[in-house]
């Protein structure tokens, strides 16, 4: 004896979610019975629509509905500075500032070794196809600051040196608003050596 | 710019879920992505399913997917003695000790005088009926140990007093493998109260 099939399949569902277990599976299953009817048809349309709707822009590779992003569109963006990001959500967190006015690439991963991902894995050939064809003065790196990040920051330098674009590398240093006693011993170095004057 | 409306979707209904806030929400939309078509459609199909295919047993109020539940309809099952639980999710709890073979009424919910909820809010008339009409022996009360599960306990104890029914209660008392230091006290004094005598 165990729940009805649709509550069953509900909860294998749910599970496929990352970090969605058995019992969080079943709550939110057995939750999903009390929503109204047009929230679950809206969820059970867009369920559908991510696998036939939602692609990737040609050109920066940020998710997008048509063949090009709005933001790749968009004519009234700066169109000589790329930002290079890992992953589309940075694109958001990006645009949620709204200070940052030129456009983006989104790499979708990031160059590790360790794990088998060289640069022909991802998006970086369409990058430096980018650079030339748009006539780029200004590449932003805004990768994650880790082994990785850094690995990629370090190749796409070195492939690009000699081409007239100039290659900046987001601050990294104490985040705003934080406590002094607990900021991490690395983050404390690279505020350090990334030092500014103040004048 | 924002994501495409689809995700924005996604994460609108993620948000229903319980415990699902803006940042998981778009977290488990992005992860959505990347789940197989095949998991998808069933994911779309089951929340359909979940709005026309699940309701309530006519007998005990269990979730079922006919008029009946597969429990009531077992006539293996001992038929005389009923286990009154708050919730479907107690009645699949009890199921997995698997010891239990007789059958279940599911309130569906408590009394709570000060929520405003009475005895005519909660599927208790049915259960008085099936008492009466199903010829039970005894009802196993296996509420929720809190205010609500007592008040209901009493009021279903007091409306049954007089009729030919036993009416018992399982026992609250130290969790098995607990450790004593960490016992809250009102269950240590529950537990002291209904000690049993070993013989």
């Amino acid at each position: 004896m165990n729940y009805p099939q649709t509550i069953r399949n509900l909860i294998e569902c749910y599970k496929k979610l990352p970090g969605i277990g058995e019992k969080t599976a079943e709550r939110l299953a057995l939750a999903t019975l009390n929503i109204d009817q047009e929230i679950i048809h809206l969820f059970s349309n867009s369920l559908l629509d991510s696998k036939t709707k939602i692609r990737r822009c040609v050109r920066c590779n940020h998710l997008s509905e048509n063949e090009e992003c709005d933001i790749c569109l968009d004519k009234s963006r700066i169109q000589n500075v790329i930002c290079v990001v890992d992953d589309p959500k940075n694109v958001i967190t990006f645009e949620k500032i709204g200070s940052y006015r030129g456009k983006y690439h989104v790499l979708n991963g990031l160059i590790s070794p360790l794990d088998g991902i060289g640069p022909e894995d991802i998006h970086l050939n369409s990058l430096l196809h980018r650079i030339e064809k748009e006539n780029i003065s200004e590449i932003i790196l805004a990768l994650k600051p880790s082994i990785e990040g850094e690995t990629t920051n370090l190749y796409i330098s070195k492939v690009l040196s000699g081409m007239p674009v100039k290659i900046t590398k987001i601050a990294h240093g104490i985040p705003m608003g934080a406590d002094m006693d607990y900021v991490d011993l690395m983050t404390l170095e690279t505020a350090l050596d990334n030092r500014t004057e103040l004048t």
